[in-house]
């Protein structure tokens, strides 16, 4: 018998209305013929109304302690969908994470999964149990709860997919799947059938988060094959898998677009060690995450350092910034914010040379100015100004090809 | 060293400033030299809305699920308890009911305690930790979690004080304590400073509600002497113990006082077996909860029964019964709402003669009529007119000398 393993994330368990949703759902899958485990994640705003109230009680609450109070979110949300499959007249049973055998490091918080023993969810499945596993989530050798970090409950389904040998693993989200490009920005941008792990990646780095990135690379390192597909509807979504031979064929898969940045750039940098490290500790120390950080070849002896950052941190690092360039002996700094960040990701760059110069020429044709590039083995990523980017988005998705025949529905693509 | 089991309900730790008070007091406890151990309740509204939840999903959640949905609340206090502990400088550790070692039968939402092993907690507090244990929970043999039913932090404290052998087990509430009247209804109502196990029991039935009645029983069994006080002040509280002889010295130790209770009474019954069991079989089909129940001796073959409900009850109960009276041949059915329960408490009623006819006699000299008597070892119920209630109360107040020199706080009693 087919086992499927169903992930649904907070949104999809959001109300008492959406989690009867999730075990129709879950049901209809058992009589179709399947052994079935599903994977909850908290109901969404839990989790965040946890942290809030840590926070409330202490600056920086005993990460033991949070991961106590944060893995309720998912044991509250696991049982009432076992409520609900049983209220069908399904055989439910929930489990949490210890039970289901995920055994972790002891990195409170960010805990890493070390060994998974499903036994006892194995035997359950076997005994036609619609297994509802909280996701997130798993306990230390000695037996403490931890948690997996953001988006953990992907990592949950994924890995245990992947220990159970399972036929199928759905990641059910509030998007249809994995599209071209964001639909609000290109109207064509087509949700794709399939995506290798390594496309997925980058584009989860380049804004467009779907799956949680450390569930994506577990995926890839164990080859366990998942579809990411919205629970809203009954469309079929996105299949992540390892790359094949013929997904070369196809230049670039996606376009991911990042509003809101901002671009700082330092301007005759002296070429010495130890320079690009005193400018980002100080921005680091104030919890600014920088993104792209571009160094041109040094000439004369200076350099010139451009990193971007999201628009709404820019006056604090320009703040930060200016007695720095004077201390290491810049010449200036130049900010400047709505900037966007684009960028085109395909495993196809490897095998197809001049991807750069023809995204290049593309843009340059219509008078689009580059400000900065950067670029990884399947991923080129240029920043230019925020007014340009659906435009820049649209010529590129036509200039490579993108677009399919069926454009997608508005508002449901995993670029949201 | 001094052991110390403090256990704080759900309006103690309802919100994260109430939180810290608790917290504080711990660390404070602590640094007067004691070992720490704390229950704690879930946050004062958070188990209404999960049981809400489920019933929103299923009419009738399965019990298993119910008590995995129900205990996460108390994991979360607990773990927000043990933050607050360590953010003041205090070393706390949340453990569940199943890691203080609390061995339940498999009787889902109403489990009983089979056994207790507090290896565990031992150790944590030979190692100085304040240790801070999920009330209302445990766990079956085969690792289930239990939930010991309402009120149910009460027994966690009180099994838990009696397995470690604590030299103080403090029930802390929202109340000072208990009180010889509801200071509302009498002013001049005393707190007690020690109450006998079956007085508290027996007021807890009539009403007085203030320690679970499971536990005081438990307590009772075990002989564990617990103090019931309030956790928004300092106030010494009430002494819960084993009677001893001078307790008998005291005639009544309290009055409790219950409202808006309504009186049916079914004339003329034929007096044959089973004639009553038909009458509160219908009611009991209807959920309706009756309380006192008092028949006389038959007289000419018939007999007249009376009973107390809540009088929002009445209608529904009348309905119910009028066919009833028919079928069985009685003669009417007499209904009255507004009537109030009062019960006067105390184990020297054992040892005082008199005590029945010197209530009846103070409740006549000012015209208060008698409609109901009902007698158990240590208390007696009368049903009067609830225009009468407040006077009532205080006339026997006054009758047994229960009126110390130091008046109660009003609104801050048990009696409440």
């Amino acid at each position: 018998m087919r086992l499927i393993v169903q992930k649904y994330g907070g949104t999809s368990v959001a109300t008492s209305e959406r989690i009867r949703n999730v075990a129709r759902r879950l049901v209809e899958t058992q009589r179709e013929g399947c052994r079935v485990m599903a994977v909850i994640s908290a109901m969404a705003g839990v989790t965040d109304d946890l942290i809030k109230l840590a926070h409330e009680i202490s600056e920086h609450p005993a990460e033991r302690e949070l991961d106590i109070l944060l893995a309720t979110g998912e044991h509250a949300a696991t049982a009432l969908v076992a409520m609900a499959v049983n209220a069908l007249g399904g055989r439910a049973i929930s489990v949490t994470g210890a039970q289901a055998g995920i055994l972790t490091d002891r990195k409170h918080t960010k805990a890493r999964i070390a060994n998974i023993s499903p036994k006892q969810i194995h035997e359950l499945l076997l005994d036609d149990y619609i297994v509802v596993v909280a996701g997130f989530q798993g306990q230390t050798p000695e037996g403490e709860t931890t948690t997996l970090g953001r988006g953990g409950s992907d990592l949950t389904a994924i890995a245990l997919a992947g220990a159970l040998n399972a036929d199928v693993c759905q990641i059910f989200t509030d998007v249809d799947g994995v599209f071209t490009c964001d639909p609000r920005a290109v109207l064509a941008a087509k949700k794709l059938d399939e995506i290798a792990y390594d496309e997925l990646l980058e584009m989860a780095g380049a804004g467009s988060k779907v799956v949680q990135s450390r569930a994506v690379e577990f995926a890839k390192k164990f080859g366990v094959q998942f579809e990411v597909r919205s629970s809203f509807n009954r469309n079929v979504g996105t299949i992540a898998k390892a790359e094949t031979a013929s997904m070369e064929d196809v230049v670039i898969r996606g376009i991911s677009l990042d509003r809101h940045q901002a671009k700082l750039t330092i301007a005759g940098v002296p070429d010495e060690p130890g320079i690009a490290g005193r400018i980002f500790s100080n921005i680091a120390a104030a919890h600014i995450i920088v993104d792209m950080i571009v160094q041109n070849a040094s000439i004369g002896g200076t350099t010139d350092i451009s990193f971007t950052i999201h628009e709404d941190e820019l006056e604090n690092a320009r703040k930060i910034l200016m007695p720095v360039v004077g201390e290491i002996g810049a010449k200036r700094l130049n900010t400047a914010s709505g900037m966007a960040k684009l960028s085109v990701v395909g495993i196809g760059m490897r095998s197809h040379s001049g991807v750069a110069a023809r995204l290049f020429e593309c843009l340059g044709r219509s008078g689009i100015n580059i400000q900065l590039v950067s670029t990884s083995e399947i991923k080129i990523t240029v920043i230019i100004d925020e007014k340009d980017a659906e435009r820049a988005a649209q010529l590129i998705h036509a200039e490579f090809g993108l677009a399919g025949l069926v454009p997608a529905a508005r508002g449901t693509a995993a670029f949201a």
